[in-house]
């Protein structure tokens, strides 16, 4: 097996595509090299040797260490230097790199060779003994905290009395004399804190700081990190050891970060920032502010030049955005990274729809380019600009996003008031990667330094959060609990708001108001359209959430839960009243009271539908949860209904049930209580009877709930046709009747083919049919489910994202089954999974109609539902010999899709050409 | 289609197997003249006129009407007589006669065609005026009682009166002028009552009766009875019309029923009883008291031997026990009725014995003979027949026995009294899982609501205790510690019996007699093991049920629960330490007091059960079940435990789960708390370990509950096998380790294929799968349930017989896929099906190696399995050729499968011979 792939400019052992093996970070080094771009030599070990580190304990294996033997003998002759030799030194950084970008979450060692004996050889080759004396000093302190776990601070308190001492602010203020004796210090330091001499052999150093990397991989923060981005499909990190080139050697130098185009709104601009005479750790830890990339050009405008240039042909070599970093030393570019430029939504959108207006990419890579999930953050909402600011602080956009909440100094306490269910802004003067759960419980995340490629920014984009970051009047009294803004004291608990679009601190609550959606992603959306074949519809409820669907292209109401209705002010006096009726008489007349709301909702949500067809689910939830059960409540509603307390209290302890969830609900209630049903058919039709004498088309659809047996459906169905044909009859009105059932208990999915005789339709109740499917309720399945997802028993939540192969082989038994007896039979989905683009993918596969999902996810599922048409025409085109349901269930194992087949392709392909 | 079967000495349209067509009293009458016995010429008109009937709106059909006016006409010249005519008039009788026995409840006319003009010349005819004169008043009163819906009263009180006149207690103390005046009466009391004249056109009264007949299919006795009885397949009653024969002609006339052995006991000696000049209905009626039929022998002895003949001749001929009904008019014997005897689970028993020993039939025939649910009868004492009960309310009759105690009012106060030696019966509105202590204290259990499946059934059955559940009348008063029956008041301590078997509730105590198991009982069992290929194992928790199953025959304990022994006496102070534990250390400790006592627990059954495989169950219900509610309980908990009551409270309500049903309980509690299952592993090895070198045979099978993905079992039997291969490696003890899995989650019986790589067995835990198949929480369904099972939507309660095509579908579909991944695999079902004869018989077909049911019902279960081995015989046999499985299916229906066969073949049959 091969373990070392060298690269350098104009050659490489691999390209942008082997990211499985070499990780993205030396798939990168090695595409670029291959480009003929300036990159400094080095060699990459694969991630394939991660698992053998761990496997043996972690050491790194012997093979691999006398393959950067003769790698790094190699880049001596390259270059002309000696690694650990006292003249003309040579050194390296080394650094992760995993299949997946997992920014700032693992190790890096920088100035690795820079021993005792060989910093007056930097001094000299260098001519500058100032920059050889920091790098020695920035050496030992790295290698100390990564990779002898030597305490940060103990280092940062012999730097920080050094500034003291010297009267600075900056590292840059300490010269020659103060730097050897800081380094004195840190050498003492590391014997202190390991009861060892800082070790002097470079080989030493290289292997240690190889081990360090690969055991990164599994410190808590990364494994956190890869829990919280669903990341498990990985085999471990590669290790990319690269000559050194230095930003630091003074002010012809310098190093910086940049997008080839703003990750931030997608426009077509270069981006980025830098910071002269400085290391590349400098920009991202965010204690110097860098400079927007437009100035290079006012120090060094030909190395701009260069990059400008670079930017266009990665551009256009990857065609896509790119996620660069480079190095000037002494004036001469070098390109040290490029990646796949991570960005907001709004700007995926705009990037992924400009390119392809641009002819770079087809219209399908255009939709294939958005990921559904990232749609979140653009459909909602923003601030209200008519609303009163009062802005505080201003810092950088870092990622957009309008929140509100309470603040929080510590990214535990975020964790923990989050829990407890408050919003919380979680301010800091930076982030590390240890702030993680923290961040992700936010709503937001403010902090005093750092700028767009800080920390915070790349996390918070990364998570579709909002962030200002850098706002640099904020001071941080971490234990008072409290920072200042200008002559503002803001304290933990007090309520601020960010804007992540404008870079805006504000004090107290601000309105917003609803996304905007832009034309490009109305046009790349559009293309979607045309590439979909399921359907999108809504679950609404009211005519409002009806509205915002329709305007998200929603084509229809995929479930109208009538309950809802039931809760609304004065109609809850009635709905208690049909309940605690003892007799059908009473019941009727509370029932008689109900009609005309009803038939009012269903008017609203029928016009603001315009024709499209709406499916209206009968009452679903146990009489139960419409009663009061704490005394004081029944209190009330025994006055409001005229009844004895006892009886409302008697009527609601009899109507208690051990598993509600299981209980005398759904069609159940409609069997038992045929008049409730009968009233909520007649207002449907008479709703749509109105309407349809005003000449605006409406389309019901009649959605029993919870069937189990054909039975069940053919008595309910016959009864209430008659209703629904008695109303239209009187109305002279003409309506088609649809009558079709929720599939949600396991028999009804397993009965399909005699359900089918009774129905129109099937919409699958995804929530209910995971929950009878597994046993689990979903109210109290927080006690076990996320030890399960732990421990790995299951993939992830499956009342987040559907169960394919336990409820996915009901769904496609129940299509298939139903369709043998209807061919025709419309089938759809309309649990919390319609909006899961994972479960959409599997919704298509399985060859349903259409989807329904909330209202702000529409644009989502509409986008979903295109990937997975093009997922099947690339599978399709893969020429696989394979029926297309077996390569479907194959597919619908619980990693991601892509990452699988990009690894099964990148084991095939170095191996073949290793074996060259 | 042919309407009219005529029937006469030596000749019939149709025979003894025609039952579906001509109803049992059709078929039985013309099997008898074939053989050639003195049987009243006549026709049935056949069943299927029956729904002609009521689809015509009530009206007999005219070609039926012209089919026995023509039959009539036949019957006139047969015996020489005229229909109305007044010399030697013909008169008929008019019976139902459907193809199950449904006695007394549907209706008859007899003596029809006695018109006024007709009395002298019966009179002359029979030359006795006054039977003519009695013949005519009973006509007149049961057409008109039968007929025209003339209230019953208004002839008894004409009739009282005239005896009281002649001072007479007795019909026959009547002469012939007090039956004129009767008469006359009874001619005015008829116009009064119809506002019409007696109709005394013989065809007419021919018409009106047929109709009643057919109309008495639909009356309110004759549909409950069917509901009652599960009758659901019928579509009618046939009417037979038939000569009338007299056996009031005077004291050479008399009337009987007899069967040909003792009904009650079996034995072989003929049985019955008769009256000397009386019709048919006075033996019923019981007015008059009858005589034992030997004692014909001092009036009639030519009679009587030729009675015995038939005797003799009916049951070599049916091979079974017959219940016959014959007329003697002047000496000469007629035959009216033979069919089936019905008769008591211990007649059942040795008739079928001794028919067997005797040669008549074969031992697979005799165990075919006894049907399983009968058995139920014979293995609980029961109350003495001749005792005096006095009923003061009903139920269902939940679980069998018959027993009498002291009422009490709670649980802990049953555990008291019965502590102190007095028999308790516990009486509660309904029972919770905190009362299984007092339950099983008890003798028996008495509840007000809930039904067959509650809480209370499921449990008492289990325990094979006797219970009455839902008794609606019985109303509690638990403050006052009594309860009202109707107007009846029981105070705690009064003395009360319950009937199991009967549902009944009763004032005192009633005197039992014990179960007795005959010789021939076992016999007969021993015949039935021989027949099936199923196992039948026991539901068993503590050694004196393992005792009592092993005795009954039961081949291993297919369901050890392991939760009750956590409820006796000063465990639960442990299991509630264990409980509320909040770190591990506290709860080993609770848990190292728990394994001595559980391990004790399976060393006593392991001993009782000699070797036979024992399935122990781990931890199944969730922990709030052992945790106290009440707040009085909650403080003696805190006490007892010396917590501050708040954090028993706290935590209690912290474990409150929304539908425990669906919760944190099975193996989600084996993977959350590891410790629990490891300690009950520990404590099921550590006494196998000890039985075993004692060198006692010992098969333990540990069962994992609530199985729903294949890594949950491969965790927990990674872990707890090694557990158990620790404590056998410290005991240097050999004993086989056996894991296996309930399958009772409808997502383990999709993924059986998977799950099988870690299963030896498979369970089938049918109470929880129906539950979540349906989507029916068993302690709700009562709601709704019965309305379903009325309204036809199901068959029957699904928990008590399994539904076949859903659940079925699962575990036939578990079973397949099971048995690919692992083709030996066990395959059992430990629900409460286990012991339905109904479910026992789907088992068999879907190729399960056991039955598992509670320890009174392994009988049943042994005669079930064969009579399941008989029926697939049987099926191929006929020779279909059909392959198997879609047979089973077939035969899988909601419809018992006998009649339904029987339906087929009899629906066959009479066309074909219509058509020649």
């Amino acid at each position: 097996m091969k373990t070392i792939y060298e690269f350098g400019p104009g050659r490489a052992e691999g390209d942008g595509t082997w990211k499985e093996l070499l990780g993205g970070k030396g798939a990168g080094l090695a595409e670029m090299c291959r480009l003929g771009l300036p990159v400094p030599p080095g060699f990459t070990i694969p991630t394939t040797v991660c698992p053998r580190y761990y496997a043996s304990g972690g050491k790194v294996p012997a093979d691999v260490m006398a393959g950067a033997r003769k790698a790094i003998a190699r880049l001596e002759k390259e270059l002309g230097r000696g690694f650990g030799r006292p003249e003309r030194p040579l050194l390296v950084s080394v650094r992760s790199g995993a299949a997946v970008s997992m920014p700032g979450m693992m190790d890096t060692v920088l100035n690795l060779g820079l021993s005792a004996a060989c910093v007056e050889g930097l001094a000299k080759l260098s001519g500058n003994r100032r920059f050889a004396l920091d790098a020695r000093r920035r050496f030992i302190q790295m290698f100390g905290d990564v990779v002898a776990g030597v305490d940060h601070d103990a280092f940062e308190d012999v730097l920080a009395a050094a500034k003291r001492e010297a009267g600075t602010d900056l590292d840059t203020g300490l010269d020659e004399a103060a730097l050897e004796r800081v380094i004195a210090k840190y050498l003492e330091a590391y014997r202190a804190h390991t009861g060892q001499p800082f070790p002097e052999d470079p080989w030493e150093q290289l292997e240690r700081s190889i081990a360090a990397v690969f055991g990164s991989w599994e410190s808590d923060r990364a494994v956190k990190y890869r829990k919280i981005h669903g990341i498990t499909n990985l085999g471990g990190t590669a290790v990319n050891v690269q000559a050194m080139v230095f930003g630091n050697l003074g002010a012809r130098s310098g190093t910086g970060v940049a997008f080839t185009r703003d990750p931030s709104t997608g426009e077509n601009v270069f981006y980025g920032e830098f910071l002269m005479n400085a290391q590349g750790e400098d920009v991202v830890a965010g204690i110097r502010t860098p400079e927007p990339i437009a100035d290079l050009a006012k120090h060094l405008p030909k190395a701009l030049t260069e990059l400008m240039r670079i930017r266009t042909l990665l551009e256009r070599h990857y065609r896509d955005i790119q996620d660069i970093e480079f190095t000037i030393e002494e004036e001469k570019l070098y390109m040290l990274q490029t990646r796949r430029g991570k960005r907001t939504a709004a700007a995926a959108v705009k990037v992924a729809h400009d390119l392809a207006n641009e002819g770079r990419i087809t219209r399908e890579e255009a939709v294939s380019r958005v990921e559904p999930t990232q749609l979140d953050q653009l459909l909602h909402p923003s601030f209200d600009p008519a609303a009163r600011r009062r802005v505080i602080a201003t810092g950088r956009p870092a990622s957009p996003g309008a929140v509100t909440g309470k603040v929080v100094f510590t990214a535990e306490e975020a964790e923990k008031r989050a829990a407890a269910g408050d919003a919380v802004i979680l301010v800091r003067n930076e982030t590390s990667p240890e702030d993680i759960g923290g961040m992700h419980a936010a709503q937001g995340i403010l902090t005093a330094t750092g700028g767009m490629t800080s920390h915070a920014a790349v996390v918070a984009r990364g998570m579709g959060k909002c962030c200002v970051a850098g706002a640099g009047t904020v001071r941080i009294d971490y234990d008072a609990e409290r920072f200042t803004a200008g002559d503002v004291v803001v304290k933990a608990g007090d309520v601020i708001s960010l804007d992540g679009t404008a870079g805006e601190v504000l004090l107290g609550a601000v309105p917003t108001k609803p996304a905007v959606v832009t034309k490009e992603f109305d046009t790349l959306l559009g293309w979607a359209d045309g590439i979909r074949r399921l359907g999108v519809r809504t679950n609404a409820d009211t005519p409002r959430d009806a509205e915002v669907a329709y305007r998200y292209g929603a084509e229809g109401i995929g479930l109208c839960r009538t309950e809802h209705m039931f809760f609304d002010g004065d109609r809850i006096t009635a709905v208690r009243e049909m309940i605690l009726a003892e007799a059908k008489e009473a019941r009727d007349a509370a029932l008689a009271k109900l009609l005309p709301m009803q038939r009012q909702d269903f008017v609203g949500i029928f016009k603001e539908m315009k024709g499209k067809p709406v499916t209206i689910r009968l009452l679903d939830p146990p009489l139960h949860e419409f009663l009061p059960h704490e005394p004081e409540q029944v209190r009330t509603v025994a006055e409001s209904l005229g009844l004895p307390e006892g009886v409302v209290r008697d009527r609601a302890r009899r109507l208690h049930e051990m598993n509600p969830m299981l209980g005398h609900r759904g069609c159940r209630l409609g069997i038992t209580f045929p008049e409730i049903y009968e009233m909520q058919v007649r207002a449907i039709y008479e709703a749509a009877a109105a309407e349809a004498k005003a000449k605006r088309p409406v389309r019901p659809e009649v959605m029993i709930p919870l069937v189990g047996t054909r039975k069940e459906l053919a008595i309910l169905r016959e009864r209430l046709t008659k209703v629904a044909q008695e109303v239209l009859a009187k109305a002279k009105a003409n309506v088609p009747l649809v009558f079709g059932t929720m599939i949600e208990v396991p028999r009804a999915a397993l009965q399909a083919e005699h359900v089918a005789h009774e129905a129109e339709f099937f919409s699958f109740g995804t929530n209910d049919l995971t929950q009878m499917t597994f046993g689990y309720s979903r109210d109290d399945a927080g006690s076990f489910l996320p030890a399960y997802v732990e421990q790995g028993i299951l993939p992830e939540d499956p009342f987040q994202s559907l169960d394919q192969d336990g409820v996915g082989e009901l769904i496609r038994m129940a299509v298939e089954r139903g369709r043998r007896t209807r061919p025709g039979l419309k089938v759809g989905i309309c649990g919390e999974h319609g909006g899961d683009p994972k479960s959409i993918a599997f919704c298509h596969r399985a060859g349903l109609d259409y989807v329904s999902c909330s209202p702000y996810r529409v644009p989502v599922a509409r986008l979903a539902a295109a990937h997975a048409a093009i997922a099947e025409r690339a599978a399709a085109k893969a020429g696989s010999t394979k029926p297309a349901k077996a390569k479907a269930k194959a597919r619908g194992a619980k990693a991601p899709a892509k990452p699988k087949a990009a690894k099964a392709k990148a084991a095939a392909k170095p191996v073949a050409k290793a074996r060259r």
